[in-house]
């Protein structure tokens, strides 16, 4: 069996999961209680949101316990723009971001928001000078993907940082559920206000993740109560979870240029064969994420190379988990200029450090075969 | 070690733990992927959701699985408002909610909602009469908890829901996080719309939870993404955690007329045994819950015992563990007229079905001598 799914999601860490046993067991105190099983529990959880600030390079008042990226992206748009409605209602997006941002951003338009949505070249990059040109004296939020998670595309934080160096009241958002671990952020640095990340990514328990708000940057609770994380997100904090969380994203960031540079060779075996074969089109740009390869047979449809490939055990997706099954958006394929028909046969291999070179080759002899097939029936 | 502080939180079931270690394991897959890894995930996602709604005596498509008791009560109440905006901005609910509902009706007022707080009687419940006259054209939401997480005390369901006929477009939300398995609530009977509940109370993993809504109601989602739970809760499934989930409600739930009789004779022990004492005042009144008992030792800070008993290995707390370290609202005591001294004695022990009588023993021989040890420091 070879996983090559892991961006809709990834296998829970053995050591992880561990964790998280360790934790539920000896550790289940709620945080908030006054007594030493809830003190145990809330030292935990300071020490977990002080390893992934550690790890992150900001501070541990930066750093807030959700639930998954999902949460993290509606808290950062919704909240944002409650926090800001005084000030104005526009947005800036893309049209290539996940589905939480775009949803997020269609309720707020239905409330009387106003959202501009950046175009995307054949690289899957947005256009700078469109950003500057939509600024307006009302946009409160600008909202930007640091790695689309259908194609591996990079966007230009850097350069989109230092255009709103000059807008310090706009809200920077960045999901960067597909970034961690694959590309350095550098947070403390950078105009970043607002970073959301997921667990499930990264061999972490389903259901966390975490958000990383800027010092002094003010943001509405989309989840008021009991006022746990410094009152920014409340309900009863998932200790094991969290512990899990942190552990999690320690094994991934421990020595992950070695792991970049793995992924990377892994990454450049499946593109240099796959564009041995000439049906096939490369759509994962060539400067994207170490971890995603997006590519066509031309006029198969994604699925069957999906079915085809599960067959002889090779997991696979057609774009993303989270668009496969609903169509929530256009595919981001399309987005960057390729037909409907080219979109509709997009296959997305996507890696983690525990795939190997083995898998790589296996992965070559099964789909020369599958692609042989395909030319056969089609 | 005795846990009498279930209210707050409990111990994970150690069959609930294994069952998510199982599904951790073997069934990782993002239930969202085409691939067999996806279709297995989602199959167990449907048992679970199925296993719910049996258990709750609804329909699978009332189950909506959520991260816990605050996004589910944030949902209802935001998502509501959301949802009927045009139809007007008027909410009816109580002043001794979960901070999950007062603070979510905080962040609604500065956002132009307008509340109506229902006060108390000396038992902890609303005045129907005072509900009726509070009703207004443009109310869109009542929000009024089943049982009260201080005190015990329950809210008279059924005559609201009586009141509530008349008025069909208002939504009926009932925060139940401390009812499930104490009392019965009929949902599919009943008046109410929207039901929340919480994994963590009930020995199920933290992080998790459900909502039940009433077919035919419409509520705006407080997750927009992906399009899980049928459009209306995005984000990926935690599958482990919502398999672990249904399996802590089943268990709590099978045999549950015992198992009340159980912790209320538990908590009969314990009430008759506290009235003993002449400087001790129960609050929790007659007609409650069968797990929160709530009382006060004259002129002795609640968390004096809390501290005392825990040297011998008594868990306790002073009233909610939600609002203990942090002061997020008047203590339902004082709700409930008694004075601001008295409100600070309170402490209060809750029970799981895992605690027993020889504990309860064991806890009046602990309590005997720690209320001598106060009188003599008094």
């Amino acid at each position: 069996m070879i996983y090559f799914d892991n961006a809709a999601t990834t296998e829970l860490n053995e050591s992880v999961l561990d964790s998280y046993l360790q934790v539920s067991r000896k550790y289940y105190g709620n945080p908030s209680s006054l007594h030493s099983k809830g003190e145990e529990a809330n030292s935990l959880l300071k020490q977990s949101r002080k390893q992934i600030a550690s790890l992150m390079a900001v501070e541990p008042e930066e750093i807030f316990f959700t639930s998954g990226g999902t949460e993290g992206d509606n808290w950062a748009i919704k909240g944002t723009a409650i926090e800001k409605v005084e000030f104005g209602k526009h947005i800036i997006s893309t049209v290539i971001e996940h589905p939480a941002v775009i949803k997020s951003l269609d309720q707020l338009e239905k409330l009387g928001w106003d959202v501009t949505y950046l175009s995307v070249d054949a690289e899957g990059r947005i256009d700078i000078e469109e950003l500057k040109e939509s600024i307006r004296k009302d946009t409160v939020l600008v909202s930007i993907m640091a790695v689309n998670n259908e194609m591996g595309s990079i966007q230009p934080l850097t350069e989109i940082g230092k255009v709103l160096e000059a807008y310090p009241t706009i809200h920077f958002h960045v999901d960067a559920v597909q970034a961690v671990g694959k590309l350095d952020l550098h947070l403390a640095e950078s105009r970043i206000d607002i970073a959301v990340f997921s667990g499930h990514k990264f061999h972490a328990p389903k259901g966390t993740g975490f958000v990383y708000l800027k010092k002094g940057r003010q943001l509405a609770p989309l989840m008021s109560g009991g006022g746990q994380e410094n009152g920014m997100r409340s309900g009863t904090e998932n200790v094991p979870g969290n512990v899990a969380l942190a552990k999690a994203l320690r094994i991934l960031l421990d020595q992950s240029a070695e792991k970049r540079r793995e992924l990377n060779r892994l990454k450049r075996e499946l593109t240099d064969y796959l564009s041995i074969f000439d049906k096939v089109t490369l759509f994962t740009p060539e400067n994207s994420a170490p971890h995603i390869v997006c590519f066509g047979v031309h006029n198969i449809r994604g699925e069957i190379i999906v079915h085809a490939l599960e067959k002889v055990g090779i997991f696979v997706s057609t774009t993303s988990a989270c668009s496969s099954k609903r169509k929530t958006k256009t595919p981001t394929v399309q987005d960057m200029g390729y037909s409907k028909n080219e979109a509709e046969s997009a296959v997305r291999i996507s890696l983690s450090h525990y795939n190997t070179l083995e898998e790589v080759e296996q992965f070559k002899d099964v789909f020369n075969a599958v692609y042989h097939q395909m030319k056969e029936i089609e």
